[in-house]
C-alpha cells in the first residue's frame, strides 16, 4: 500500500439548511478516516492515547473545497502520506464524489505526550509501521 | 471597526478524550462566530439564505493549531477582513487564550446561489456594508 | 427481518473529556442508524426529503444509559419497529457492547410535510414495505 | 431563584438539510445549558471533572419534540431542578419559541467518580448550593 483508501456515506447529520455538506462536519469525517488509518497500521488511536499517553493533535490543516457534495452522497478518501518527520506526519487527502473531487487538504500531525502537551518523537514501532507501509515515504527534519 | 471579535467557552462538548479541544469543533466555533459577523454587518445567515437564495460556502482554509486549549477557557476570536473579491471574501481568524494565540486561520468565502451552487457577485448593499465597517479594505478581482 | 442490526464504532469525536461517550453523539449515532434502516428498507432519506418533500422528525424520546461505553468501543445497534400508526412510526433502540446492553431507547418519528411542517400519512410504499418487513407489526390509529 | 433561563441561537451548525433543528444538536445546546447552570451555582463543569474527578453523566432523557424550530430562531431554555437524591439530580427542561414551547424535557444526572464510573453521593457542598438556590426541592432516596 501507499495510500489508505475509505468510503463514506454524507450523512443527515452532515449536511447544513444550504443542504450541501456542513465543512466542519467534514473535518470530523476526515478525522474518522485517520481514526481508521491508524487502525490499519497497527495501533489504535484508543491504545495511543489511553495505552501510552500519546496524543496526536492536528498542528496545520490546508483545505481546498472544490465542489459542493450533497446529503446522500457517496464520498471516497484517499489518504496519502507524503513526510515523516522527528515528530510531525504530512499526510495528503483527497476527497473524491461521482463528478469528480469535491475537496483536497494537507494535515501536519504531531506526536505528543498528553501529560506534557508537548512534542515527542514518533515510538519506534509507529515509525517503523509507516515505513514499512509507505516505502516511498521522505523523512524530514521534524 | 475594522474587525469583529466574539468571545466563546470552551464546552465540554467541544474537548475531546485527551481533555483538549478537538480541531472539527473549533471550526464549528468558528463557522457560528463568522454568523455572528454576518448578524454585525446587517445580513443575517437566515435572511441571507432562505429569503435571498444566497450561500455563502467557504472554499478554502488554512489552519495552523499553536497552542492546546483545555476545557473551560475562554476564547477571544478576533475576524479581519483581508480583501473583498467580485465573488470572494478573504477573512482572517486569531484565536486567543489566557497563554497567547491558540491558532490562526485564513478562510475564503464565495457567495453562491444556492439553486445552481455557482458563483454569483455580493449583492450591492452587502459589498457597501462591507467598505463601510472596513473602510481600509482591499478590493481584489474575484 | 423483524429486526434492522448497524454497528458503530465509538470514535474519538464522539467521546467527551471525561473518556466516556457524549450522550448528543450517541444520538447522532442513533439518527445514522434509522437512515440505514430507512435504506434497508428501500426509501433512501435524501429520496424522501429532497425527492418527495417528506421529513420524518422526531417527536419522542426516551432513553435510558445504563453503563457507560468508552472511546474504541464496538456498539451493536438493535433497531425493532413496535407500532406503525397513520402518522406515526415507533421504533425501540437497543445498544450493546460486549459488557451488556449500554442504553436503550423508545423514539416516536413522524411522518411530515417539508412545505407545511405538518404530519401526513405515511405514503401507501412507505407502508407497505414497513408491513413486509415487520410482518408482526401492529397498526396503531395515529 | 428557583429556576435557571438562558438563551440560545439556533444556529447554521444546528440544523438539518430539511431547515429545522436536528434533534442532536438540541441536545448539545441543552448539555451546554447544564454547564452553564452548574456554573451558576458556584460549581464549574472543568473543575468537577479535572479538579475532583466528578462526572455528571444523563442516566436518563425523555424528550417531547412539539414545533420544530428554524434556523435563525432565538430560544429560550428554562431549566428546573425538580428531585435532589443521594446520588442523583432530576432536572425539567422547557424550550420555548416566539410561537410556544418548541420541546420539553426530563433529565435524569448521577454523580459518578470517574476513576471507578460508579455513582457517588453528591459531595455536601453541591449539594448545599442546590437546596441554597432551590429552597422548594424535595429529596429523594436515590
Amino acid at each position: 500500500m501507499d495510500r489508505f483508501v475509505a468510503e463514506r456515506l454524507l450523512r443527515f447529520s452532515d449536511c447544513d439548511p444550504s443542504g450541501i455538506a456542513y465543512f466542519p462536519a467534514y473535518l470530523n469525517l476526515l478525522n474518522g478516516v485517520v481514526e481508521d488509518f491508524w487502525q490499519s497500521l497497527g495501533f489504535s488511536l484508543p491504545e495511543l492515547i489511553k495505552g501510552r499517553g500519546i496524543g496526536t493533535p492536528t498542528v496545520q490543516l490546508d483545505c481546498q473545497f472544490e465542489r459542493p457534495a450533497l446529503f446522500g452522497e457517496r464520498l471516497t478518501f484517499l489518504l496519502r502520506v507524503v513526510k515523516l518527520g522527528r515528530t510531525s506526519l504530512h499526510i495528503a487527502h483527497e476527497i473524491t464524489g461521482t463528478d469528480g473531487v469535491k475537496w483536497s487538504a494537507r494535515q501536519v500531525l504531531v506526536a505528543t505526550s498528553l501529560t506534557e502537551h508537548r512534542p515527542i518523537p514518533w515510538p519506534d514501532d509507529v515509525r517503523g509501521s509507516l515505513y514499512q507501509h509507505f516505502p516511498a515515504l521522505s523523512a524530514g527534519p521534524n
